[in-house]
């Protein structure tokens, strides 16, 4: 029976996710698939911390016993911010690993690069996870790309703020305890700034710019406001004109084909395929030459939805594996 | 430069938006994907009839053209009804080719036996374009497919009757000046009774069910209700109380793992992801056990979204081609 034999880096929320489902789901990949797939290692910050043990597993803090393990055919990368997780998953990648992320803020970056560098090794890069979390918009965009052309992208990216938003319209909270319940109900960080102020939606955005048009606009050049500003008043008079306060991303190329984004509240009407997206969903509205509109609405976070979302990464790299070795 | 010769059954508006398409994108197909794609031959019913000639396209009336011509690697279906269209891509898979059908009301019936046929003769079935149009719903259930299990799937899968229903709340007509719309707008067939009687939803329902649970329950046991029983004054009652009438084709497994289904109209309230979904559009919600609810919106008919729902299956079929080459 051929395997992959995988590592995971980071052990919060998304990383056992993935191991979990992983091992849920083992008896299904083999029969699907043909592969086991087991996780070999898992570098985690503090290896001291209590944890349940995880039987088979090697627990360390040194990234050195996965790049130089040469029997690991995957690094599933679930850690916060730009670096290490960069240099890590680049090192990865040069000894031939595929690599699947859940980590925008560098994926927004650094994406153009690691795909780049996988090209190069012939190494294949998911990145599904990164963007509206179990969502699938990375493969549908991908699968649409080849045959139409994608003219806009908009949508809610952040569940953090439109949570606070659908509160704040509900319950005529103010901005302040509004975000309090989003922290207490487990749908903000204790620091929620990248989600509210809308950085964390502008690098989401970003991630889809470059594999929508090839590129990305100068950061500078886009205009990104959150949501903090907007008081109780504003949304309640909004709805009584039967329009509600989302905040939206937005990239598009323009009549003089230039690529346009903005990231900001947005009054929107009833007929706006965002008015009824409530909650911490995430909603993405694909507009593309042939199809005109495809809209695209689920869990933009959690455990399940986000590591599922790595898996399937997974599955679609073992798949291509599959077919090679068929073939030969 | 390797190419792909491919025909086409049937030049009706899906026919040929499958032959504008790949003419139009013939330059970013072979630069994406490395081959060329060939239409070389159209199957029509009436040889005579008066159309643009298309230069290097045969157009012929007898499908041994197409059977007989070893140079063939897909076929296109976009004929209407079971025969003579199954039995031509019956004979199409046992030659060694590839097909894609936009065909539901054969695929609900003889789509388990097509797909086994084709695993057989290690060939490809393309179905995108059987359910909901351009909405990439079979490509999104097959990819969660592998590492997610599917517990339901809901959806309003007849642009037709959604038009007709959204007609009868905005304007307060009867169904019958309602239907008169959709024909005069071109989104109603001059026989209109399959889709407002339930069974084009029921027949989509049946190929998202052999998909989803790898079975379809009896037909006999799913009750299938069209909305032609839909008075004005119902459609009003509801909206007083902020309800609307949605045909929704709805399957599932209950907890004693058997599997159901319906088929009819239902009222549903502001916060249900189908409240909002007006005109032709269609829409399917897809609950798994990792993902909870995904919702997928989009045009369910029409000549370039179907179209393109069928060249996207072809390049699918393709790129695992080009992995097979690259590996050889």
């Amino acid at each position: 029976m051929p395997s992959f034999k995988a590592a995971i880096l980071g052990f919060g929320t998304v990383g056992e996710g993935v191991y979990r489902i992983l091992q849920e789901k083992r008896e299904e990949i083999r029969e699907n698939t043909g592969f086991t797939v087991d996780v070999v290692t898992i570098l985690v910050k503090d290896k001291t911390k209590k944890r349940k043990p995880i039987s088979g597993v090697k627990i360390t803090d040194n990234i050195r016993d996965i790049l130089d393990d040469p029997e690991i055919d995957v690094v599933f990368e679930a850690i916060v911010g730009e670096e290490p997780a960069y240099t890590y998953l680049s090192d990865a990648i040069e000894k031939g690993c595929h690599i699947i992320t859940a980590n925008k803020k560098m994926f927004a970056k650094h994406g153009p690069a690691l795909l780049k560098h996988a090209e190069f090794r012939n190494v294949q890069v998911g990145f599904e996870a990164t963007t509206a979390g179990g969502v699938p918009v990375i493969r549908t965009v991908s699968n649409l790309l080849a045959g139409d052309r994608i003219k806009r992208i908009q949508g809610i990216l952040n569940g953090t703020s439109n949570f606070i938003l659908t509160k704040m319209r509900e319950e005529g909270s103010p901005f302040k305890k509004a975000l309090l319940d989003a922290q207490k109900n487990g749908f903000a960080e204790a620091d929620p700034s990248d989600d509210v102020d809308g950085t964390d939606a502008f690098r989401k955005l970003m991630i889809l710019s470059s594999l929508s048009f090839g590129q990305q606009p100068d950061w500078e050049d886009v205009p990104v406001v959150g949501i903090e500003h907007i008081q109780p008043i504003d949304v309640i008079d909004a709805s009584k004109g039967d329009l509600r306060y989302r905040h939206v991303a937005d990239i598009w190329i323009d009549d003089n084909d230039k690529l346009l984004g903005t990231v900001g509240p947005v009054l929107i009407g009833a007929n706006h395929p965002l008015f009824s997206i409530d909650g911490v969903d995430n909603a993405i509205i694909i507009e593309t030459e042939y199809l005109g509109q495809l809209t695209l609405v689920g869990p933009g976070a959690g455990m399940y939805p986000t590591g599922s979302a790595m898996v399937a990464d997974l599955l679609h790299i073992i798949r291509q594996q599959e077919v090679v070795m068929v073939t030969n």
